[in-house]
This record gives C-alpha cells, structure tokens and sequence, in this order.
C-alpha cells in the first residue's frame, strides 16, 4: 500500500488538484491518494500548517503528506523532503510542514534539488504538479531521501502562538476557524481533562463567552459552549449554529479560560 | 473489492473528511472509499438522508454506506449499524440513515456500542472519525455485526412528506434544491410514465409554473419545465437556469401536478 | 491499471458524482477514478473544454477521460466516445472535448448508441450517470470502441479564439479564470520564451497593465505581474493577490503583449 495525503490551497474549482493526482499516478499506479484538504484560503501557510497538523497522524505509517500552500512559488524558496520517523512530508520550506514536524521524531531534512526528478517543462507557478508530486510519488515507491538532494541543517518553523498557562487561568486565542463556525483556540485539550462540568468559564476580554461542557447539546440551541474539541485543542462553538458568526469570533482573538474552585 | 461511501456535511474547506479516510485505510488498507457528498448543509438531516436515499444503490453490493449528519454528536444520540440484503450502513440513529433502509430489505440492525472499535480518546464531537469510520472499516474488513453491540428493535426514521394523489392530480412538496437550482418534489415518476406530451400542468398553489415535457430543452432558454428527474422523483427545472432562483422555490413548498385529459 | 478521468459541472454539493462512481466500480471494481474537477460554471463548455485540454496529458496512457458539461442533455445531442493514440475520450458531443481532441492524434470517433451499455431505466437528465458511466467503465474494461455504435466523420468542435501575431505584438484575449483570480489568456507560453526578463509588455486595450516576470513575486505584494502560466498559455496575475477582482479582468477581454526591442 502506498498512500499519499494532499494538502493544498488549490482549490476544487479548476484542474489543479487533478493534474497532481495524475502525474503521481503516472510514477506510482498504485497509489491510494487521499484529499485532506483543497480549500485553504489562497496562500494561508498557517492555517495549512495547522489543517496538516491536525490530520496526519491518522494515516498508516509510511504515508507521504504533501501540503503545497506557496505563495513564494518559483522564487528562491527551498522545497523539502521530511523523514519522520512515521512518515514522509513534502512540501515548500515556508513553515506549512513545521506544525506537524514539531510533533514528530524528525530522522532526515532534505532540500530538493534533483531536477531530473521533475516534470519537464518545469513551471514557475506550479511546483505542486512539477515538483511536490514526482517527488512523493517516487518517496512512495521507495526512491532514497539522499536523491532528493542534500541534507539541510534548519527549516523555516511557523512563528506559532503558543497558549500561558496562571495560577487559575489559560490565556490563548483562536487558531483556525472551521466550516460550522467553530473556533478552534491554541489550548490543548490536556489541560482541561481533569475537571468537572462547569469548572471552567470561557472569556473574551473581559466579557464572559460560555463555560466548558462535554458536547454541544449540552447547551440551549444556539447557545455558546466550549468543548474539548477534536483536533486536540479547546473549541469555542455555538450548538446548531455558528459561533463564529453568531459572537463575531475571528482568528488571531484573546480567548481566557479561567478554572473556578471546587 | 471493498467500497465504503461516505455522506456528509462535514464540508472540503477542513481536514474531517481527510482524516476519516486515513483511519479507513489504516484498518482497511484496501479499501476504495467514495465521496457521495460532503456539502449537506451543516445539520440537515433530511437532506443528508435524502442523498443517501438517492445514490446508495448504484453501488456494487456489499458496499458499506456512511452517513455523518449529526448536531446530536456527544449526547445520548444511539448510533447503529444495519445490514440490508445488499448494503451495511453505518450512522447515528437520527434518522439520516432512515430513507434508504425504508426501500431495502433490512436483514439486522445494531447499535454501536463496542468501545473496543474506536478510536482513543474518543472525541465527543467527531464520530465521524472515532466511531464511524472505524466500525465501517471493520465491517468492510470481514467483522461480523453482532460484534458492533447487541440488536435493537427500532431506529429512528424520518418524518417524511408523502405526496397525495387524487382523481386528477398529485399533490406534493418540494423536499430539495440541487446546485443547478432544480428543485426536487416527493412525486415519483413512475406515476407521470403513461402519459403523453404535455398531458400534465404543475401549479404553484394556483399559479401554473409550467408542463411536464421530456427534457430540459424541450422548452425555451430560461423557461420553466418539469421533467422526470433523475433521482426517481418529479423536478422543477428552467432550461438552462436556476429555476429556484428565478421562481423563487423553496423546500417545503406546496406543488399540484394536474392531468389533462386525453 | 485502469483510469478514468471525470470533468463535470455537478458540483460537490449533491449525489451526482457519487453516483456515476457507483455506477463505474459496479462495472469496473478496480477503477482508479480522479477528479479533474465538478465544478465548471453550470452549462460552460467552453470552461469545461479548457479545464480538460489543460489536464489530461498528465495522465498515464489508456486512461479514459470522461467530461460531461451537457447542457443539451436528453434532447437530440450526439453521445461519442474517441479514441487517439494515447486515451480515450467520452461526452458528449458538444465541443466539450474539442480543444484536447485538438491535440491529439486521432484514431477513430465513434458515436454511442448501444443502448444495451447504458442503465435502465435511462434518465432524460443524467446522462453521465446513465450513458457515459457505463461506458467509459466498459472501455476502460476492454470493451472494443466499436461496441458503443458505428464511426461518425465529424463531431463539434469548439469555436475557440486563436491569439494572432504581429510584427512586435501578440494580440489574444482571457480565456479563463482561475480560484486564485489569475486570468488565463490564449497566447502559448512557446511565443515568449526567447525574451530577456521585462521585455514584454501587457496592454488592456491602450493602458499598460504589467509586464512578464518568471514568477509571481518578482513584483511587489498586490502588483500585477504577467507570467508563462502552468497550463500552457500567457497568465495576468498579482502577486498575493486576486488579479481578476483587483484589475477587472473578465473571460473574453482583449490582451495585448507588446515585445520591445532589445
């Protein structure tokens, strides 16, 4: 089996995604490819890094995740190739892997450089089609890192903001709004297991939001809840609506979790 | 050959979808897994249930058939696995699964509880990946239903709009709008096959929209049509537009096919 | 191996697409089936017809490229199926696969009407479930083109607008429209790879636009840029940004690129 993952902000609306899928089946018939996403907003490398950071980890090992947000196309951005110890990633050297490669035991960085690896004639826009799929179609197929091009010491890692934890408090903000208008907040779920229902109230500023609840119809409907959310961090939602449009909840937003006493 | 189609609002612009097919495929490695739809809008069960109903059955038998619509996620919503005479489905007991089991040949129905299936943690909003994916991979892989949980008597079906028929008419509703702006009623076709060019008027309450006629463009560019649809049931067109649109149709609305006589 | 390609305006929000991969692994389990994309505007040809020219070379040989943008669906329209020295194509016979049947060597064209291929009972609206489903799991099975019906001398070609040249000028138009807001012309790369950088200028009508870079940064964030685009012909871009909504363009709009002397 030989599964490669695709996460891009291509879109489904031309043929971008296709003509991947198609050069890759080209060098690797048998390849079970897997769309995680193809909608990110166009050039979003964080909200990629953050869609891949979430997904990866539910694929068999050996899979190859490709995530191909780059506006920096053609320039002089470096293209690499991942080895983890679970996995390959490929991708441009913009931070959009560097989320899921803070989780992972990284085992080899390689800047890709072989151009006999690539389509021919290679573009200057589409490194998704000449560049990203060849390469991962043949990591599939089992072609050696070391052809890619040479090991690199560093890649450039997402400036990420990580969540404070207080004495009776977290202080985060929202990451990533998804499409039921649930806003995903950078504060892991681990925090929050211990306590019981209710003992945790959700603040905007200073204006209190909802508290923490085990599912969404815990609340009225339409009423705002924080949940412990799926991707592993707390989420703020609005059960049967969105909660993004309903309390004008936007990426980038101070969201505090304050812990009350038993 | 192992198929396993998937159903749900879970949207493209979010990884959800990517990371069931991962879990899939790390259970079933062999697995061909179908996207019927993933654009329900958010909670709609009856539009979920509706696709369902429309497309299970041009699928090889013993595909596994997974629908996701589900606002109750978390709570104390049952979830099921049913075996037909041709197909497994797999969903919550909400009754999105309901239209398509109402035209099989329902053998046994389950519900999930074997915890040993999902996925750990178990998320309480994402079933669709912990509970869901993994038992219809399972069930794809060989594993005989009675593993799932024990058998239950009744699962919850749709309250569904049934069209009337009188002397000289059917009087129905519509229950959809695709994305070409057709509207699609509760009339079957098979009560519009044994009649004749134009032999039928479609009123909206007392307005007459348009005849039935064989084809689309069988009348003017914009116009209003009805024609035998696809999916089994009677639909509003307008030849070559959105005929919700331009005549402002609704789920919901009253429709009266009258027959002419000969 | 066995690929078939599918090109449609059905959209990812109903059942259509699902459907008509019910229907191919019903007849041909081990179909690998790709999406080149679903969503074409609604009855756009000629949007279809270049989202298929752009992509289907990139396939491996044998592969059968379906495309159903099919306005004239159920009325008097052909149905073909071609062969050419490398693919098969099916749709139907609207100008739909001209622009890539342009490009290729034709080896026979043959007009589908072997009803005993297509499922019953046959949908006066959804041919792509109903007739080109079927057949292209057939042909992708084995099946001789001559079964589908008898060759036919001509099919519908395209009224497709050719850029013209000048003595120091190429004069072409907008032909599409991408999700990134790049607006695709028709003049071929191959006209504009001998120049030194900035030695070409974009003109709308009388006032300059931009001139032609190797890559989208090499102008500033939200400036217009043109470059040698991925599918094979001359795009207008900004960098960073939506070309199309920034600058007005529109498909059909007059471009001109005036070489200067060195």
């Amino acid at each position: 089996m030989s599964i490669i993952t695709l996460t891009t902000d291509f879109g489904a609306a031309d043929w971008f995604v296709g003509t991947m899928k198609g050069v890759i089946l080209s060098l690797q018939p048998g390849a079970q490819i897997v769309d995680i996403t193809h909608e990110m907003p166009a050039g979003d490398i964080r909200a990629g890094a953050f869609a891949l950071a979430a997904s990866y980890k539910f694929f068999p090992k050996r899979t190859v995740h490709v995530a191909v947000i780059d506006p920096g196309v053609g320039s002089q951005r470096k293209a690499i190739a991942v080895q983890t110890l679970n996995y390959y990633f490929v991708g441009p050297d913009n931070g959009v892997l560097s989320l899921a490669l803070a989780r992972e035991k990284i085992q080899a960085v390689h800047q890709i450089t072989n151009e006999q690896l690539f389509l021919r004639p290679l573009s200057n826009t589409f490194h998704g089609r000449d560049v990203f799929a060849p390469v991962a179609a043949k990591l599939s197929n089992g072609l050696a890192l070391g052809k890619v091009g040479a090991t690199i010491k560093k890649f450039v890692k997402l400036n990420w903001p990580e969540a404070r934890r207080t004495a009776d408090s977290m202080k985060g903000e929202i990451v990533y709004i998804d499409r039921f208008g649930n806003a995903i907040t950078n504060m892991r779920n681990g925090r929050f297991t211990s306590m019981g229902k209710s003992s945790c109230e959700i603040f905007l500023k200073d204006k209190r939001l909802c508290s923490l609840q085990e599912f969404y119809q815990a609340v009225a409907h339409g009423a705002p809840v924080a949940v412990r959310g799926s991707s592993g961090f707390l989420e703020l939602a609005a059960n049967g609506d969105s909660a993004s449009k309903k309390f004008k909840l936007k990426v980038g937003q101070a969201v505090i979790a304050r812990f009350r006493p038993h």
